[in-house]
């Protein structure tokens, strides 16, 4: 399996996951302004990877440098806001910078150092109980899944977007070890195409039969009935169990309803953001029109064509059969189930 | 207006659609052969576009040479059955193969040279034929758009896609000029980006507003409310109103449905196949797999990755709330409204 985040000689490596399947090249970053513009650009992404990335992005801001005399929590300030700019979506990003609020309080007195320091053993438990959770959510996923299900899955969801084994990714390896999946479906995910250059790759390295489509084709499969589930990740869950994902899912829900395919959506507690009430309040990124007007590079529509590109899309509650998560497999009614995972 | 086809000294020249929006280069059409496979690799495409390139190859088909001699029916058959076969969906490609075999039995004691110059004449009139239905679908359909209207679109339907005004790009360019529209969504249409490369051309030299998404995004508009009708082509219509479209249309019409958008279908009734009795019985065409795994010539997943590459997708009547045709709008009950406007 591999981990596309390591911390190593003081700085974060990142494996660029702009530059997959074609090659496998590590960023370092040495700075919190390196990390969010790695985040900004996808060179990581996955909304735990981002949260990860993001609280060792802080370690590396709170490092004494020029301002290096100044409060930390005045100086951690600068450089939350800065990280938490990158991508408004994803709800582990918010969190993992809020828990390293909590640390950078605590230490504050400490000095800079100490608190980086701090931030850098913070950022590994994040990780370690990412892996753990991880672990957790495939074993429990997987037990939802039959012998011979053929699975539809978007964007990616695996060990690139987590660090462990992934989100809806981790299930659907854990489900190939148990015998209970004969072939994924992989939505090839435009603009940027995750789930062609990302999850084939992964898929592909793990020994798991699957089958690349375009986005578009997830209707005709569905006619055909060719699917017998639907498993994604989260980018992030409101309180009453409305999910943003990479644009996409929302259709795939609607579609998944019609033809009375189970949809069930993966994600850890952290992606759950209880201060968001409900999928309408989720501040939806929109990205550079380019990525729509070209692919890969390469220009496909005419110049200076205009287009949008909303990076998400909400699936309302009502579609979503169940959320995995690494306290227990959540069932609607979700605004109690997720109160109650959360203890709140 | 662009015209995609024309014929030219004893030639069909066809557009290169594959090489648009970057080049317009135009491909000479010797023979038969020439033609089919024009039209199996789409240089061009678009089902009334394709039933007029046939009409023009069965021409080139009968012109006398190594088996000139053989009587013109059984030749015409040989030729008919080639060309049938570049693209097993669309109607109007067997329509207009139909009209040329009713040619080729009338005149056949003539002997192949004027059988070809009878099909070069009949050709001639299929064009002026669609040019004519085109005007007058245009018409039909910008009365069913109100001012304001933000339409979504798929796929190419403008005069690529018929040598005329198009069919659903007809109705949207008689909108714009009647001030029943205020943009064009476009869809791209994957994986061969019909909507990006020839659809966002055609708009931008018509200086019709526009803007691109990717197919996954028709979810996203919906739920903002930003489309306020979809007009989309046809490739078959079944006799009881199924409606056969590039691969998506189900998608964008079950969208619709759940979200109140109308839904309209724009095609010539020589694209309404009474033979098909309903959307059950549409072959659909299954296209190679690289068409998804690289875009605009360049390997986006990893190599050898497997995919599907269903070409359409079938919108079962229920979905669709008319479908304009140059014989009038026809609404639900299909199965009547279809049997009038065809006579039968």
């Amino acid at each position: 399996m591999v981990s596309p985040i390591r911390w190593s000689d003081g700085a974060l490596e990142l494996l660029d996951q702009t530059r997959l399947p074609a090659e496998e090249v590590w960023l370092r970053c040495e700075s919190d302004e390196d990390v969010a513009a790695a985040i900004r650009r996808l060179a990581v992404r996955g909304a735990p990877a981002i949260g990860l990335a993001a609280a060792y992005g802080a370690a590396l801001g709170m490092r004494s440098g020029g301002d290096g005399d100044a409060d930390p929590r005045v100086r951690f300030e600068r450089v939350a806001t800065e990280l938490a700019s990158t991508r408004p979506t994803a709800a582990n990003l918010r969190w993992a910078l809020d828990r390293a609020r909590e640390v950078v309080v605590e230490r504050a007195g400490d000095g800079s150092d100490a608190v980086a320091a701090a931030l850098v053993e913070l950022a590994d438990e994040l990780a370690a109980g990412q892996r753990e959770a991880d672990r957790r959510m495939a074993e429990l996923g997987a037990a939802l899944l039959e012998p011979g299900d053929r699975v539809l899955t978007h964007c990616n969801t695996g060990p690139l977007a987590t660090g462990g084994l992934g989100t809806a990714g981790g299930v659907l390896a854990a489900a190939w070890d148990a015998g209970h999946l004969s072939q994924v479906w992989v939505g090839e995910t435009r603009p940027l195409l995750q789930g062609a250059r990302l999850t084939a790759w992964e898929l592909g390295r793990a020994g798991i039969p699957f089958r690349l489509v375009t986005d578009a084709s997830v209707g005709a499969l569905m006619t055909r009935a060719l699917v017998d589930r639907v498993v994604v990740g989260a980018d992030r869950i409101a309180r009453n169990g409305d999910v943003a994902n990479k644009i996409g899912t929302y259709t795939i829900a609607v579609l998944a309803a019609r033809h009375g395919v189970p949809f069930f959506v993966v994600a850890p507690l952290s992606t759950i953001d209880t201060a968001t009430p409900t999928g309408d309040a989720i501040a939806i990124e929109e990205r550079d029109p380019a990525e729509v007007t070209s692919v890969a590079g390469h220009d496909v529509a005419p110049v200076g064509a205009a287009a949008a590109n909303f990076a998400f899309d909400v699936t309302p509650r009502e579609l979503v059969s169940a959320i995995v998560t690494e306290a227990g497999v959540l069932e609607p009614p979700f605004e109690e189930s997720i109160a109650g995972a959360l203890g709140s």
